[in-house]
This record gives C-alpha cells, sequence and structure tokens, in this order.
C-alpha cells in the first residue's frame, strides 16, 4: 500500500453506491483538473441506505478493494452511507492509503460558513437516521442546534431529471415551506445538502428558503478536503494536462451514461463505462 | 410438489423485491377473505427494475424456494420486473404449483375493457423497457394501440405518502398533461396501472386524465385471475374465518411496516414482520 502513496501520478479512486457520487467527482475535477480519477459506482446494489451496517461494510470494502487493485493515490467514499457507517474500518483497511468522506469535509464547511450555527441537514431517510452530520458538526461546534430533514423524493427528481420546474418547487414547498416561514430568531443560517443528488436541486432549495442561509454542498467541501489532503500529502499530480476520467460500475452502463452526464456535467456514452464484478 | 397442491389449507404466497406487491395482498385479500397468504418481500435487493436478467431470476427462485418451503397452494408473483423476467422458470421450476404473475391479468383486464383497443401502460423505466404489457395485449389483441410510459417519479411519491396534494398534481400533470389534450381520436380509452406502486396514486391520474379512459390496475386483476385459478383447481380455503397474515422481508422490517400499512391498507408492526434469510 505504500507503493500506491508513494506516486503522485495514480489516479484519485472515488467510489459511490450509485450515479449520485458523480457530483463529488464533478466537484473534484473542477478543483483540480489536472488530477486523473477513477470512478466506480456499485449500481448492482444500489441503493446503500437500507441495507445493513455489515452489508455496506462489505460492499465498501469490495469496492475499494477493486479500486486500490488498479492503483489510486487517495479514495474518497462519496457516498453518505458508507461515509457514515463504514470510514473508520476503510481506513484501518486500506492504511496507509488516505481516505476521504463527505460527511466530515461537509461538517466543517457547514460551521466554518455559519454565524449563528444553526444547521438545516436535508439529506435522504438513510442519512437522517444515521445522524451522521449531527455528530460531525456537534465535534465541531458542540452547542450547535442542528435539524435533521429526509427529502427523499429529491433522489427521484435528480434521478427524473426534473431538477427545476413546477415538480421540484412543489417538492422543495412541501419539504421547507414551514422552515422558511418560522420567525427570524428560529431560522437556520446553514443548510447542508448532505446528499450526493441535492447540488442538482440547489435552485428550487434556494427559491423556497431565500438568499439567508448559506447553501453548504458536501460535493464542493469534499473536493476541498482532497485539495488539502493531496497538498499536505505532497501527492498532486505534477502535470499540467487535463487529469484523465474512469468510470465502472457493477451493472446497466446504459442507465449509468444516461443519468450519470447530468450528474457530471460533462456528457459519456455507455462504451465509456467500464461493468465490473466486485 | 403435488402435496402442496392438494390442500386447500394452506397459503396463497405472494412475493415481491420490496413494499409494492402489498397492493396486489392487499387486492387478493379483500377479494379472497377466507384465504390465508403469506408475503415475501425481497427488500434486501430492491429494486429489480435495475438488475439484470440473470440476477432476478436467481433471486425470484430463491424467493419462491423460500415460500414453497413453508408451504404454499398457490404462487403470485406481485413484482412486475420479476413477472416479464422470470415466470416461465418459475412455473417450470415450480411445477405443477400454479403461478400467476401481475401483466398477463392485467393485459387481459385491460382487453376486456376497452372498446377502442387503445391502451397507455403506466409503469416504472424497466418494466417499460421490457415492453411485457405490450407483448401481453398483443398476444389477445394483435391491432390494439399501445404506448407505455415511465412515470417513475410515482414510486418515489408512494413511498414518500405524497398520494394526494401539489406535488402528486404537477408529477401527474408532467407526465400526463400533453396526453391529456391530445385530440380526441387519439386519446387512449384505457389506462394501465403497470407497477404495484401506482394504485395508491389513481386519484392524481384520474384527475390529470379526466374520466374518460378506464383505470385498471394490475393488482385487483391479479387478484380476480387468483380466484378463477382456486376455483379452476378446487383449492379454495373451505373455512368461513378471516384468512390469515405472515410477512416476511429480507431487510429493513422497521421501514417496511412504516411504508407497508400504507400499502397493504391495514396497519402493521416491526414486530409482525419476520426477516428471513434466501
Amino acid at each position: 500500500m505504500s507503493a500506491a502513496r508513494a506516486d503522485p501520478s495514480l489516479p484519485i479512486g472515488v467510489f459511490d453506491s450509485g450515479v449520485g457520487g458523480l457530483t463529488v467527482l464533478r466537484a473534484i475535477r473542477a478543483a483540480l483538473p489536472h488530477e486523473s480519477t477513477v470512478y466506480l459506482g456499485d449500481t448492482a446494489r444500489v441503493p446503500y441506505g437500507t441495507k445493513s451496517r455489515d452489508s455496506v461494510l462489505r460492499y465498501s470494502l469490495q469496492a475499494s478493494d477493486q479500486l486500490v487493485r488498479r492503483g489510486i493515490k487517495l479514495l474518497v467514499v462519496a457516498c453518505n452511507t458508507a461515509s457514515a457507517l463504514s470510514l473508520p474500518e476503510l481506513r484501518a483497511h486500506l492504511k496507509p492509503l488516505p481516505v476521504i468522506g463527505v460527511v466530515e469535509p461537509g461538517a466543517e464547511a457547514a460551521v466554518a460558513a455559519s454565524a449563528a450555527q444553526r444547521h438545516l441537514v436535508l439529506a435522504t431517510e438513510a442519512t437522517v437516521a444515521q445522524r451522521a452530520y449531527t455528530r460531525a458538526i456537534r465535534s465541531l461546534a458542540p452547542r450547535a442546534e442542528i435539524e435533521e430533514l429526509a427529502c427523499s423524493l429529491f433522489v427521484a427528481l435528480a434521478e427524473e431529471g426534473w431538477t427545476e420546474g413546477a415538480v421540484a418547487a412543489a417538492a422543495a414547498h412541501a419539504y421547507l415551506g414551514a422552515i422558511a416561514e418560522r420567525p427570524a430568531r428560529e431560522r437556520f443560517d446553514s443548510v447542508i445538502l448532505g446528499c450526493t443528488h441535492f447540488p442538482l436541486l440547489a435552485d428550487p432549495i434556494r427559491a423556497e428558503l431565500g438568499p439567508a442561509p448559506s447553501i453548504v454542498d458536501s460535493a464542493t467541501a469534499t473536493a476541498s478536503g482532497v485539495a488539502a489532503l493531496l497538498a499536505r500529502d505532497a501527492l498532486a499530480a505534477r502535470t499540467r494536462a487535463r487529469g484523465d476520467l474512469r468510470l465502472l460500475v457493477t451493472d446497466g452502463a446504459a442507465r449509468f451514461a444516461r443519468l450519470g452526464s447530468r450528474f457530471l456535467g460533462e456528457p459519456f456514452a455507455a462504451a465509456d463505462v467500464e461493468v465490473v464484478d466486485l
């Protein structure tokens, strides 16, 4: 594993349960254009959120082993469920390879951006049940006020491509309307998009909540964390060329390409996606 | 297997990938209140729709073997994907146990209810891709006009419990508004709810399409098919007591109970749900 650590020309590995982690990959490629990346979406077993802890841990180890075998210098766990449930085990298993999840960077960015430390976490039902963002924020700001809200329909809206228009607006209002109408002293000054799908819904969320709260997107925060980690460990790519991109899935390359181009913000075809068995 | 066929006191087995098949179970219990039933939701591996044909076939065989081991007199495959992909193999494997899917009964009911044989099939992306309803309708009405439309967000709406109100209405309008505005000669006179989740959305669908088309719900059609099959094979329960109900899942009993009560139309608790390993 120390070989993996030594070579800055190796790609960054990014692992998610499906297509959502492509928003994290997009943020990494935007922040670090010279880095090569290899993405693995475990589309055969998505969603992780409803699986048991043991299953999520087993899948996470299999996925990261697949990426490590291909040679990576750093692993990004771009799945909120896997970040919440398996990060310590992954770090121990892959040592000394650096491993970064999406929850801690999101929490750090929110705490840094918030004056009042009043945080609203929007996430899936499974992430909310784990309270991982609450724990991560409290470890940095022990007196923070935190509310976590499951907004499951946002996942389906992002996958359907309905990220603006009447249905997205109605869903944002149904989830957030009552929160937006609270008296000023009960309002949040920080909103964390705690699901990799939700950056696609940032506009209707912002329209419902108004301009006051800062919206923290775990994808962008994680990309900043990756940049800091590469700098700290002298692992940044030493090239001026645009980094390569390799895409792996465990099932359904055609659907992944159709949905994924929107999440990645770059078009790609099913032929660009390799199907692997874990 | 012939023992299973012989005993009318055995329960009806119902198998689905998750919670949606509970609408089929509900229709069976409404039509045949004296029949005992045992339901298995493969919640650990839901959704089947994005899995490969081989995986769906393997899961279907495992699930039906589990039900057969417990003793059933008839198997209902209450999952559109499994019905479309694995019915012939299941029938051969379980012979002489009668096996009934949801696609054929839905298609038969639609053809019987339609004068113009102009059918609109609303289903998930995966079911639409399989064109199973189109094949089943054409085998009965070769000159039928059939259009299949993926309405994936309806699944998320049913699971979120948003089966009425602004979001459901906006989604129904987004999917069906253009169809509702077509000139009279291009309209459908039959709408098939080809996903087990969709009966919960019947009201907003009806509100968007108006009173003209007959709405055929595969769940109700399948229950009628089950009744006919029990009568044909002299397998109907010989009791006046209310039939028993047993619920099995492969993961997440708490979530299954929370969502499932709405689908089944009867409250039940996580403690009523047995978790099994396939």
